[in-house]
C-alpha cells in the first residue's frame, strides 16, 4: 500500500483528525495525484455528521494537483501534469448512460470519490482531504494551468453540477436564465451562464445579495420575497437553475418561467410536492441533474480556461478544516472553502 | 337573441333536460355554427355533477358542424363551410402566450366554450350540447371534409391536448414514445405518434389491453403491473404522454425514461408528489400541457386530414346523452361518445 497523510472523522460530529491513510498500489491504469487543493462541499459536512454513516470517513471530492506517478498502461498523463478530479472515480462503462457520456448517471451507480465501493477490490474509497489520491486515469481531467489551482478545485463538483444543465438546455445568447440561490453552485452558474452569452437573472430571498449578484455578472436580480418584483418578472425566464439547498416551494419560481421553460432543481434532492396545473399553464417542466460525465467535465474545464473562470474561494491550510466546517455550517463563506494540502508535508 | 335547442343541467347530478337556449346575435366577427356532432368529454361529467358549480350549465366543447351564418366582418368563412370548434372560444390576444400561438395558456385565461365568461358582454358561455353555437371566427377551424364528422369532434379537445406535447417534444422517426392510459386522449396519442413516425409503446395496467394497443398501431406494450416487463423497459423511452385520469405515482413511469426524457402529465391535474432523485438520475423532466392554441389546432386537423386519422367513437342520438353519461362514469366506452345533434331539429 501507499501511505499518505490526510484527515478522517472517526465518529459523527467529531473533529476531523489527522492520520496516516493507505492508498492502493497503482494498477496499470491508475494515476497517483499529489493533491494541492481540495474544495469543501456541503456533502462533506453531511457525511461526517451522519449518525447512520460508516466511519472512519475521509471526505473530499473536488480536488486539483499534479500527477505524482502513473501505472504501466497510462498514456494520457505523465508525472508533473496539472490535473483535477471530481466526485466520480469509476463507472460501469457499458450502460446506456455511460455510453452517452453520462457516467454520473451510470445504471450500476458510479463509484464515488469517497464512501464509494471500488469496482475492482470492493474496498471503500477514501476522499481527497489528503496529500495523495490514487485514481483510474479515465476519471482524471486536464486542468488549465493559467487558472489559480485552489479556485479550480470547486469546479469539479459544484462547477460541473451547474454546467451540465446549462448545456443540456442550450444556454447561450438570447436565452434568459434565472439562478436561484447564490452559494457554491449558484455563483458558478451565474459566471458560466454569463460567459455562455445568456441573459442572467439572480433570484434571491435577500435584497442584500443584489450587489453580489451584479458583481458576479448578473444582468438583473429578483428578490423572491418582494411580490411586486416577482409579479413583474412573471413568465420572463427560459430556464431556472435552482441551487437553493433547503426544502422549498417551487411554485413561485415556476411562475417566473416562460412558455416551455424548465426549472432544474439542484440544491435540494428530497421529495417535492407540485401542482400539475403550475406546469400545465405554459407547458413548463421540472427537472433535476447532478454531477457530470467525463465529456462535460473536461469541456467545462476547457471553457473555464478559455474564459478565465474560477470559483470565488477562501483558501485555508488543511489543518484549519475544523474551523472551515464550523463556518460552513453557518453559511459563512463566499462561496467555497478550499483546503491547501501543502501543510501536510 | 338567437333561439336554439339544446340540453342543460339545472342542478348537480340531475339528468340533462332539453331546453330552448339563447345565443347572442352575431357580432361582426362572429360565426354561427350548426352543430352536427359534439363529443362527450370527462369534463362534461365533472361540471354537471360539481356541487359548487353554477347552474344551469350546458356542456359540450368539442364539436363539428357547418357554418350557418357569418357576421359582417367575417371573410375566412362562408355559409356551408365544414368547421370545428374546441374548448376555447377567445383569449386576450396580446400576452406572451397568445403572441406565441398558445392561446390555451393565455395570461388572462382563455374564454372556455362553456362556463366561461364572454370577453365582450360578460355573460357565461353556453356549451355545444345544442343545435347551434355562436363563436368568434378566430376560434373556428377548417375541418377536413374527407373525415367522418362525428369522429372529428373529439379531436378538438382530446386530440389537440395530446397533439401539442407530441409536437413540443419533436416526436417523429427515431423517437421512442410511451403512451400511458388508453382512453379518449391515449388512443389518439397512439394514432398521432404512430403517424408522426415514432416508435410507440403503450403502457397499461391491464394485460387485456395489449390487443387494443396493437390495433391502434402501437409497436409494443408494457404492462405496468408486471415487474419483469417494467424492468426490461427501463430507460427505453424518450417521452411518456401520461393520460391516466386518476391520481397515481409517476415514479414507475419515470424509470422507463431514457437520458433527458420527459413525462408529460395530461390525465390528472391535481397535486403530485415526486422524489427529485427520480428526476436527477438521467436528468429527466416532469411536465404537463392541456388543450391547444389556434395554430396547433388547425395543424392537427390538417394532419388528420392528410393521414386519415379520427377518434374511435360511439355515436348516439343527443337524446341519449343521459345513457352516455352513465356509461362514461363506468368507463364503458371505446373511446369517446359523440352526440348526434340532428335529432334536435
Amino acid at each position: 500500500m501507499r501511505a499518505t497523510t490526510g484527515y478522517r472523522a472517526t465518529a459523527p460530529n467529531t473533529p476531523l483528525e489527522r492520520a496516516v491513510l493507505e492508498r492502493r498500489e497503482l494498477r496499470p491504469g491508475d494515476v497517483a495525484v499529489e493533491v494541492s487543493h481540495c474544495g469543501v462541499c456541503h456533502t462533506d459536512l453531511h457525511l461526517t455528521s451522519d449518525p447512520s454513516g460508516t466511519y472512519p470517513v475521509t471526505p473530499g471530492h473536488e480536488f486539483v494537483g499534479t500527477v505524482a506517478a502513473v501505472g504501466s498502461d497510462v498514456t494520457d498523463f505523465s508525472v508533473g501534469d496539472a490535473v483535477a478530479v471530481g466526485n466520480i472515480v469509476d463507472s460501469c462503462g457499458r450502460c446506456d448512460m455511460c455510453v452517452a457520456d453520462q457516467e454520473n448517471f451510470c445504471r450500476e451507480f458510479p463509484t464515488l470519490t469517497y464512501g464509494g465501493t471500488d469496482r475492482i477490490d470492493g474496498t471503500t474509497t477514501i476522499g481527497a482531504y489528503s496529500r495523495e489520491y490514487v485514481v483510474r486515469d479515465a476519471f482524471v481531467y486536464r486542468r488549465p494551468v493559467g487558472l489559480d489551482p485552489a479556485a479550480v478545485a470547486p469546479l469539479m463538483c459544484a462547477g460541473v453540477t451547474v454546467w451540465e444543465p446549462l448545456r443540456r438546455w442550450n444556454v447561450g445568447p438570447g436565452v434568459r436564465v434565472g439562478i436561484a440561490g447564490i452559494g457554491g453552485l449558484g455563483h458558478l452558474a451565474v459566471k458560466f451562464a454569463r460567459a455562455l452569452g445568456a441573459e442572467v437573472t439572480v433570484i434571491t430571498t435577500s435584497a442584500t445579495k443584489v450587489g453580489e449578484a451584479a458583481a458576479l455578472g448578473a444582468d438583473s436580480t429578483v428578490v423572491s420575497t418582494n411580490t411586486e418584483q416577482m409579479s413583474a418578472a412573471r413568465g420572463s425566464l427560459d430556464l431556472i437553475v435552482d441551487c437553493v439547498p433547503v426544502p422549498h416551494d417551487v411554485a413561485p419560481y415556476l411562475s417566473l418561467l416562460a412558455l416551455d421553460g424548465t426549472l432544474c432543481s439542484l440544491g435540494f434532492l428530497g421529495p417535492q410536492s407540485i401542482e400539475i396545473m403550475d406546469l400545465l399553464v405554459g407547458r413548463k417542466s421540472l427537472s433535476s441533474a447532478g454531477s457530470g460525465g467525463r465529456r462535460y467535465t473536461q469541456e467545462m474545464l476547457d471553457f473555464c480556461g478559455e474564459h478565465g473562470i474560477t470559483a470565488d474561494v477562501e483558501t485555508v491550510p488543511s489543518a484549519e478544516v475544523g474551523h472551515a466546517f464550523d463556518r460552513l455550517r453557518k453559511g459563512d463563506v463566499r462561496y467555497r472553502f478550499v483546503l491547501d494540502m501543502s501543510d501536510l508535508d
